[in-house]
């Protein structure tokens, strides 16, 4: 069997990965994933992603320990976009302490309104050390 | 107060949108949405994107008739990617006819599994006109 291939050349290395709370379907955020990205959190079963701003892998919760525990992959159609689903580990994917980094409505008019109630960690504790 | 912006810049003008059933949760589909696909999808309730294969802005369902109707729009953290929570007319996203783009989950050893038991509609039927 040919060793199944996503396509990275399409946008210039990179797939989206949409990453949903497998227990709740919830959206906790959006992020990209070149091909070592990739072969490393199937590899580990820890979510690994590219930084764009910064150039390099990384893996979630490398700092805050709030690693993310691969449950399930699925691939689009098109091969060029995956979804994760997965197990959060200490709550929150937001850097900002938010269980999601959609936590924040568009309203018809123009304004944010903020959705979700209380922040799960403090960042300034957690990304101190 | 000031107008809301998206940050288009950051990725040449586009911004990635995870799709997503108001009603179930599910993930649809992922697409690209440039500033004027972002206003037109706001001031009609209905789900427009950019194609990047064929450079123009096209609104979901305007050959297949199964248009996408917002519910809500949620932003992520560093408002350069958004969540549209929406009502699927037709009950299918994917073009292949199946209900989501996602439809198939990557095993661990490489194999992908078809998770959807049976397609919405016909592309064949749907495309031909």
């Amino acid at each position: 069997m040919p060793e199944f291939e996503l396509d990275f050349d399409k946008a210039g290395g990179l797939i989206p990965a949409v990453v949903q709370d497998d227990e709740t379907g919830e959206v906790l955020m959006v992020a990209y994933l070149n091909r070592e990205a990739f072969q490393r959190t199937r590899e580990t079963g820890r979510m690994h992603y590219y930084s764009r701003s910064r150039n390099k892998l990384w893996m979630k919760g490398e700092t805050s320990g709030h690693v993310q525990e691969v449950r399930e992959i699925r691939v689009d159609c098109d091969l060029d976009a995956a979804v994760f689903r997965i197990h959060q580990v200490g709550g929150a994917a937001c850097h900002t302490g938010y269980r999601s980094c959609f936590h924040r409505r568009l309203e018809s008019e123009g304004a944010l309104t903020l959705i979700e109630k209380d922040k799960v960690f403090d960042p300034a504790q957690v990304y101190s050390q």
